[in-house]
């Protein structure tokens, strides 16, 4: 799995009792899944439909930086599935583990609609054949 | 199941689809479960262990009403466990439902500590009760 | 008056004395009025003409529970009076209250509209009757 | 009246009419009747005590640039009164007014403390004098 | 140059370390060289082309106010170029400079699209300007 | 250069022009500087002292997917220079580029304090040499 965004706690993430705040890193989480699956299809409108059971392991606190690891585990018709962890950067002790978060393609109605994918692409890859293709 | 909390989908609530960015409500959800938690604890220091699956069933858009659901459906000795449900106020159509959401009970060193409590309490019979000892 | 959005104090709602930020509470009052005189219009174009005197009586800290009450005083044309009160969920004692707030039925243009509304509604009994015409 | 800080209507500042919310506006009065204060009277603590009735006049839309106004009206014992009025700075057409806001200085606990100030005082005129007594 | 624009540093304004996040004062400079822009040229599609070397010279803590002064410096045919500074209001003590911000005028399209001014106008001139032609 | 932390163009970060807030890709910046600092120099009281001219190349929309490339390029003694670019993750073009950023390492009292690091060191390595040692 790659870890690439990462977030440094600051007062407005934390909770009543000084400890990261479990809903903003749910939040994270969505976002992360949410680009990452736009990448990979290629489309932006993408939605989660589903996450499936989250444990919180451990927590963090003002000024630790986190990271967020997504990853393809399936490609579907006209869904992605992914896992997801959120790790201390600095310890790499994990904080939240998702092993499956379906994510949805759509077409312009909000209907969905089959993305075509069945491997995880790079966009410099893509970059790359378009400028051969031309 | 009482539903309090209600939000307003506002602007900033919404994804880049223009829908209520699904990460928004799984902060709402937690925000939620955890002031209910204090409530029934009589403990500021409660913290989110586990949410069980997750299931994104419906949608909102910009000016709808939201409405956020939590019960009580277990006390374990440390822990709580609780119920959740966010649906559309207006037409009451069900958005997400989380069946169980773990929350711990803790002490000033952040260590579970038992809360000591049974079942669901309202403040008022608290309050008439401490006024009767009085 | 039925209490029911619920807030948790987090640091992002202090003022740099450490208190609940008077305007946060303001804008608090504003959504639930505006969120409760959409759900008894049925309308979403609906604004804040006025409010009357606001009394901070009390303030609440991090980690407080704030819950926000919220009734219809007066049906008028097109306008609906609200009273407000939001107090400290734990110990109820009143934060500020406002005895008088003025919201604005419209039409697309913006413009005054009539509502047609007499009395307080429950979405319960809408529905429950739009099934019985059906 | 001097008006000093200016704000960009942007659309995290939008309700779900597309207009500015209510409640920013508010929030946007308590942090300049504050900042204000705390200018006058020489004191980070200071809270707001009370404000008069909130008449909306008109209302602003995205990119919109708005002023706010602040005034000192009377210097009391521990408290400050003042006058506010938010316009759009293009237009100067009123958006909203409040006639009278109470301010009251605070000692370290939170406990209304006298000022000792008994007109308006800027801050170029103290630092002249604190150099000139140095 | 006229400082107009205040904030009153917030918990939310703060970084890990506990003094005033630069990122969030880098944001409240391009809000106010936008604004300011706005007013300036009487169109609102401006948009921030550049800025100059920024020295962060001192910091601010919980509860300071803190002044934006912005001034024209250069009117180019579709740009304006400013002049920035942000300071502690109480101390006068500088924060950041940014010699030089160039605002760029835009037509729908997005295009620069020159903007006829020449020189700092005031709202005030303008609008009894009109009147007087009316 | 490594190009770690992605956002995904929300409606919250446009202005009022409806394009991504240059405020918002600042801030962004200065948050990926400070955190990538912190992990260099293994010490959370990192702060911005300075940032060469930026250049705002193009812009986003919402939906878009944006990325941060932050790379170190001079280890001075209780400084750290850094380069960063922000770009278009779909099309890799390029939004802002700031060459020169300069962090400063400081000890509890906020002075500047050596970090005795001189090149790029990755927390793996650092965690295996860790474990090697025990």
């Amino acid at each position: 799995m790659r870890f690439h965004s990462r977030k440094w706690v600051k007062p407005e993430d934390l909770n009543a009792n000084g400890t990261l705040f479990g809903g903003r890193v749910l939040a994270w989480i969505d976002e992360e899944a949410a680009l990452y699956s736009i990448i990979q299809l290629e489309n932006k409108k993408v939605v989660t439909k589903y996450m499936s059971e989250i444990n919180f392991m451990s927590t963090a606190v003002k000024g630790d930086i986190i990271e967020i690891g997504v990853e393809a585990v399936k490609f579907g018709k006209s869904s992605l599935n992914l896992n997801c962890e959120v790790r201390n950067k600095m310890t790499q002790e994990t904080i939240v583990t998702v092993d499956n978060i379906i994510m949805v393609n759509l077409d312009d109605d909000g209907k969905p609609k089959p993305h075509g994918k069945t491997k995880i692409e790079f966009v410099k890859d893509r970059l790359a054949k378009k400028e051969e293709e031309a």
